[in-house]
């Protein structure tokens, strides 16, 4: 019987989970949960006679020590900033290590250590990071085997909410974590590549510079740049590519009525707003407009942000009971952005019935025996309900799947890594399509960076 | 003879020591200046046979000590940052200290050790901080010595270029610190009250909502909102006032078209642009601007910011070189700001023969015996030339006066102070009309805060 250890039980890990139990009597597996808090974990697998858990703070080190020591591989889900913890002690107990995270300092200060115990840590194998890295690296690999020569790489992905489940006029509900959302793009300008030259947006005008993506059966969608869509640009081997941007999807218009809050200062989170608390949501959208002894907020608003009264945007504003007096926050002193998302969670947060959904979208522009050429790449994922999510499905398999192919040595290449090597994302895809994780590869004209696709 | 011992023979000090040195024989005064460079010292001065100039290194710390302790007073001129060095060896040798600067925490502990030895430490008197709290303390003294309740204050200040010096579209020189002027609003929002209601405008919003302003011979401004107008509340004792707003004057359309460069994001001072030492200024330009194959650097900031072909905010941008391809930067690896202070720099620039301009304006509301009035008064000042400036007048003879009044027992109360009481104000303000710096008060119907004078 072989030991899987597995630290965090939280919200990515009921299809994580369910892998191993699935596979646990033909790969002879255990599984072992480490957490405090177990509530995450569907009823089905928590009776599995394959998996015990086990409530153990992960500073309790001997306790800890003595897990991994009995385990065939570790897993680490927990907070990003926790495994280094995990980490070292998988060096001390040569153990490989697997991880949904992008690699920190501190994790890739052990590669050598790593390397030298014949270890494999496999990090940044979730959805993003993770499926991003792979469905890119096979495509961008299968270009260059065939004489290829990238010129454009672009990259979107979105955590949004199914179709059958949308149900408002922002066509979005909270799926992840809020707080990211409301902060989304904030601490400097944009950062990206177009046809050979740099190009920054500052964070006030980043949704209105949004470029626009069809996905067949699934209709269309928005983007709106990363901070900095440069960061894998040497390690994919983009150094010397025209474009490349990477971004967010929204289903059409999210962007343009969420500038709306940026303009008015409403994700602001780096002031409290010292009576907050029993303030009216009508009250706290008028500390963002001038005084007026006369003037309504809502005229004042439409003057102030220059919104036409047949413009759809103020509709979704009114949806948020943003006008309301009877609606108070409860937030204690908060800021800006913090209440701002109180305000959005009365209204995005998914219903029981729910499902979400998963979209990843890429282009690579190329140039092959003197002709250019594209392709197009997209995944969808729909989530079965709130527990299977597709949220957890796209981080937690790929992570299970890569646990497994290292246990049984068929990913062997040691250190700290991201799966961009074939060794790695082949195997990993290959089996992602048995559980309906698939792309949809399209070859297209070469259109190079598009300005008809962008706004602004 | 009596030491007046000067730390920093910077831009600010010509009228200082002008005043020291015609005062030396009645009052008996010895101005020693220490510095390493004394080239900001005009020659009538550097010859005066009382002044003595020590090239010293203000970390040379007994010689410092030597001369402190030799002296009858202290003033510090150096930056802010190095008053406390001076200010610590001033409480060893028992003596008092004049500084224009804001108070920081450190000059604030040693209060209990200035009183303890009957020092007068007297900080923010120059003009802003300086004439701002004198002006001001002096009307809200006399509202409430009259039996007023203070409503209202309102308080302006803009270092600008004189009437007849003004001759760019901006109606705007350098007449003082660049970088502050570039990266002016950043770091959070404006956070003023406006009739008893907190009001925050975020930064991208800043200078689209700004008030105007007019003063007789003079014409007309605007102002945009100080980051905090309420740090003076309590010590002015305004703590229950309706409206209380600081601002930043600049001639009317400023604002508007320094917006321009905020929403392109040219301010940002976040990151480095790493090629852009001889890139042109239009190349500069059009790194924050989508790409296109055909459209012009013109045509899409033209569409991006929505400026129509006959606005005036074209031509702004036009006398600035913005989008010429043979004007070429020089900074190394730039911020954007940077970059954008270097282009300014090359048009904003004081020519020899200009003069510079100091505005000061201030609004009183008050109730009195059941009715409400308002009190308005305003100073401006011109410069002579490039050495005797309105700023180094408004700044170093506040500073000058003060020292002399307490070397002269006339200002006595001990402790680390601004100057918000009758005993320092009224002398200073009285013998500052002498040198025709002067407040023009004027009474008119009270308005409140007047939504008419607001733009956005």
């Amino acid at each position: 019987m072989r030991n899987i250890v597995i630290f965090g039980a939280g919200k990515s890990t009921a299809y994580l989970l369910n892998y191993f139990v699935v596979h646990a009597v033909d790969q002879l597996l255990h599984i072992q949960v480490i957490d405090r808090d177990f509530r995450s974990i569907p009823e089905t697998i928590k009776e599995s006679k394959h998996v015990t858990l086990i409530k153990l703070d992960i500073f309790q080190i001997e306790d800890v020590q003595k897990y991994i020591s009995n385990s065939a591989i570790v897993v680490s889900m927990l907070p990003a900033r926790l495994h280094i913890h995990i980490a070292k002690l998988c060096v001390t107990h040569k153990r490989h290590l697997v991880t949904a995270s992008y690699i920190s300092d501190e994790m890739m200060a052990l590669d050598a250590a790593v390397k030298e115990n014949g270890l494999v840590f496999m990090n940044e194998i979730g959805l993003d990071p993770g499926l991003d890295h792979m469905s890119a690296m096979r495509e961008i690999d299968s270009i260059r085997d065939n004489g290829g020569k990238m010129l454009l790489f672009e990259s979107f992905c979105g955590g949004l909410v199914a179709p059958e489940s949308d149900t408002n006029l922002w066509n979005y509900k909270f799926t992840w974590n809020p707080r990211n959302v409301v902060l989304a793009g904030q601490g400097g300008a944009a950062k990206f590549i177009q046809e050979g030259t740099y190009k920054y947006i500052p964070y006030h005008k980043l949704f209105r510079r949004t470029e626009f993506l069809q996905i067949k059966d699934y209709g269309s969608f928005e983007a709106y740049a990363n901070r900095d869509s440069l960061k894998y640009r040497s390690v994919y081997g983009l150094d010397d590519v025209l474009t490349l941007y990477r971004g967010t999807m929204r289903r059409v218009g999210f962007s343009r009525a969420w500038n709306l809050f940026v303009q008015l200062g409403l994700t602001d989170d780096s002031f409290q707003i010292e009576n907050s608390e029993g303030m009216s949501y009508r009250n706290f959208l008028n500390l963002f407009l001038a005084y007026s002894p006369t003037d309504s907020v809502e005229l004042k608003l439409r003057h102030y942000l220059k919104i036409d009264q047949d413009d759809i945007v103020w509709q979704k504003l009114v949806e948020l009971g943003l006008f309301d007096d009877f609606r108070k926050i409860k937030t204690q002193s908060g800021t800006p952005a913090q209440i701002l998302q109180e305000i959005l969670e009365a209204s995005w947060s998914l219903a029981s019935h729910d499902k979400d959904m998963i979209v990843m979208y890429h282009k690579f522009g190329y140039e092959k025996d003197g002709e250019k050429a594209q392709l197009d790449t997209s995944m969808v994922v729909i989530g079965e309900n709130q527990t299977y999510t597709a949220m957890a499905k796209t981080v937690g398999l790929p992570v299970a799947i890569a646990t497994l192919l290292i246990l049984n040595k068929k990913i062997t290449t040691p250190g700290v890594q991201l799966p961009i090597h074939k060794e790695v994302y082949s195997k990993v895809l290959e089996e992602l399509e048995d559980h309906n994780i698939l792309f949809t590869t399209q070859k297209t004209a070469y259109m190079g960076y598009n300005p008809d696709n962008v706004f602004g």
